[in-house]
């Protein structure tokens, strides 16, 4: 077996993780109260390898995931291309979760906060990307507002993060092109943060840790007032189908767009833990049409995004 | 708007497909008898257009699609060079259908034929694809057996359609890496048959027309005695639970791995008519072992796909 040693950033940054793993899971199953998560650790035959908390079936969470891993190995030639800097050995450390909550009204949410190094020996390049968002069912404008404060004030306390920019990225990003609508309300998206130069991202490392750090810091903060508000709104059967085939969207943009599912799935990753984000009931309907009212109104805001703190 | 006249073998093939798409709509809607297939016509802006029939909530069939599609236009460059022949111009008409029964006894099925012709003007290639191929959820051999012996009886009527070879290139196509599973005990596949030449499939189009013509008139032989020997098994609720945790299988397979979709959702195709293949409702648990028996029966041969006529 080969011991691989991370930089003293790169342990940090998976520790890091590992405590960000451990404050949310607690924050979540204590609010559930019905369900707590359980603990998958794995190896990764090929170097590495994480911890999968995943919770099902609790009174408000349907089903969460959140993982943390720290791999490392040789990429493939043709993907070592597509990353900043040369060589293809990597190390990479990340937290990622979905959070599917059961109640119509209490909106999904995703965040991943991730950090990479490639190259050989001394000569390696390393950067951190992340974000977080927001998939509301039925919109509530204060939770949307509620959200993109959280992350603004994170980023406002940075620099080296420019909110406008981030959130426009996140746009983008978690975009279903052919729905023609963004996967939920937004929030902020980054990446190759560190690696300056030609992709127009900040070069200081260390600024950017600690902005990684708050961000991630920052999560229940930005979510869980937003599931205390809501989880006990009764909801209908109207709202809980609109839910499930809104959450066929999720499904497509996850297994069609999303470029860590899609990659984790070609290459070998851990499937159960990449998958873990796909919820646990959804529905597709032959050309469903969204009724007038909470439904034309959240499509409205997915098919032409809103800056939510203008 | 631009006429666009195909081929009289192109017309021919079109008419077959709308003939099949009718005989299969009836015969399924007679079965159901609660439901009947509802009718959509639509237009493609650049070119051509199609009929969906999608049937929805039925008695047997808990949701159904059966499209017949006839296109033309002009391939991006990208596209042009994957497939055979010179020039940009194509004409392509298909019938494409993927039926999910609501009892988890009786299998899921999916069949598509299709013709396409590539090139400018009088110097064009033409060639005709498709296949059928069956999930159970629960596997009866006999089903399996009955639906294979079907298609091999059709391939045996036509010296071009050698039935060993189409049956491996069913369970190569309908393959999920990142399972390690087939996505059900196979049928038959071809493509490209009419080319000849370096793909080594059949150069005479009359012959393989013969053959299409043949097999897409086999399918209700091959999938309605299935469903009428099953309809009316007793399902458990743990049946049911089984059924759609699979179909989650099923997703994952068309919404990664199938080329028609992937390239109809990123090429700006009719989304309702591509995405009808999904099941109404799905499940995805968490890490989910199958339980001993039926469950772990169907997985054994997913892994190992058989020779059903062996």
């Amino acid at each position: 077996m080969t011991v691989y040693t991370a930089t003293p950033r790169g342990q940090a940054a998976h520790q890091l993780f590992l405590d960000v793993q451990t404050r949310i899971t607690d924050a979540l199953a204590s609010l559930d109260g019905r369900q707590s998560f359980r603990v998958d650790q794995w190896d990764r035959p090929e170097g590495g390898g994480g911890r999968s908390m995943v919770i099902e079936d609790g009174r408000v969470f349907e089903k969460g995931g959140v993982n943390v891993s720290a791999v490392y190995g040789e990429l493939s030639e043709a993907f070592a291309r597509e990353l900043p800097g040369s060589g293809r050995h990597f190390f990479a450390t990340g937290v990622s979760l979905v959070i599917h909550p059961r109640n119509p009204h209490v909106p999904t949410v995703h965040a991943n906060f991730r950090y990479l190094e490639k190259g050989d020996g001394e000569d390696y390049t390393a950067w951190f990307g992340g974000g977080a968002d927001l998939t509301p069912w039925i919109l509530y404008e204060e939770d949307a507002v509620h959200f993109h404060r959280v992350w603004k004030a994170a980023c406002d306390r940075h620099p080296v993060a420019d909110h406008d920019r981030l959130r426009k990225w996140c746009d983008e990003y978690f975009y279903l092109p052919h729905r023609g609508e963004t996967r939920g309300v937004g929030g902020i998206f980054f990446d190759y943060f560190g690696t300056g130069g030609e992709r127009g991202t900040p070069a200081d490392l260390d600024e950017v840790q600690r902005f990684v750090e708050d961000a991630a810091g920052s999560f229940l903060d930005a979510y869980l007032p937003i599931v205390e508000r809501r989880q006990h709104t009764e909801s209908t059967e109207a709202e809980r189908a609109w839910q499930l085939v809104r959450r066929g969207r999720y499904v497509e943009f996850n297994l069609v767009y999303d470029r860590g599912t899609v990659f984790g799935l070609k290459t070998g990753g851990r499937i159960e833990s990449i998958l873990m984000s796909l919820p646990n009931l959804v529905a597709w309907k032959y050309d469903h049409q969204p009724e007038p009212g909470y439904q034309t109104a959240l499509l409205e805001v997915l098919k032409q995004p809103r800056d939510w703190l203008a």
